[in-house]
């Protein structure tokens, strides 16, 4: 599980310094298929991804408003404070006692630590797939997503 | 990680059921940023899954011809038997011993068990991400991504 998420966050990383090859009018330019642009995609992933962990922590929902960090340098600063506050989190146990019920405020509902886990590591690496299209379409070769060697692979 | 592979094999399921209101021509259609086509993506996950996991039994490598199953009903037996070889084997215990050393003819290397099965879980909801933006570009809906409930969400 753990893994998981330093492989997701390993590839947020290199997909935020890909970006820096790319103007922002592309960056912030609506996409077909995905939540919206290539930052708010980003973006996106890491709100999604602290939401989450937020409500496993028992604390109360917030909204992150886009518009406050819809460029690269913002973002990154985004990405890696909720990183090292969930790191934090993380120290404390967030992967122990997966079968702990979790009530999720914007759903009303409640799910396992576990189900909810599996769904952000899900969650970011649909979303990358979305990115490595796009980028393509950019005519950029897109961040290697191997979990293996993170390199070229014959056979992938 | 069991849970993983059976979240991957029922959106596998949807995305191929998805296919039946897709021509075969749109099918096997070129797509920019993937694989190659819809179908031959499909297949790419397929092949790779079986391949990795016939190495972790310690099977010879044999390169599956994408011509022989290059239309939905073909693609469907051959996700269905190799799964079926796959559960076989998850019954005599796939997801033990995660350290076992498993050495891959293709690469001429060794990697755990482990690693091997996040590699797997990965690439293929990586791919899937893909065929989502390429469903939207063909103006459909694609197949839900989520872990969680397989329905959408306000926040996803």
């Amino acid at each position: 599980m753990r893994s998981f998420f330093e492989y997701n966050w390993q590839v947020r990383d290199d997909w935020l310094e890909w970006c820096e090859q790319i103007s922002t009018k592309e960056l912030l330019k609506p996409r077909t298929g995905g939540p919206g642009s290539i930052l708010y995609t980003l973006f996106h992933v890491i709100e999604v991804e602290y939401s989450w962990i937020k409500a496993i922590r028992g604390k109360e929902d917030e909204v992150i408003p886009f518009e406050q960090y819809d460029t690269l340098e913002q973002l990154k600063k985004l990405s890696n404070d909720c990183r090292a506050e969930i790191m934090k989190f993380i120290e404390k146990g967030l992967f122990g006692n997966k079968n702990e019920s979790v009530y999720v405020s914007w759903e009303n509902q409640s799910y396992t630590k576990d189900e909810i886990l599996h769904h952000l590591i899900a969650h970011e690496i649909h979303h990358i797939g979305q990115l490595s299209v796009w980028a393509r379409e950019l005519e950029f070769k897109p961040v290697s997503a191997h979990f293996i060697g993170r390199t070229e692979h014959g056979r992938s």
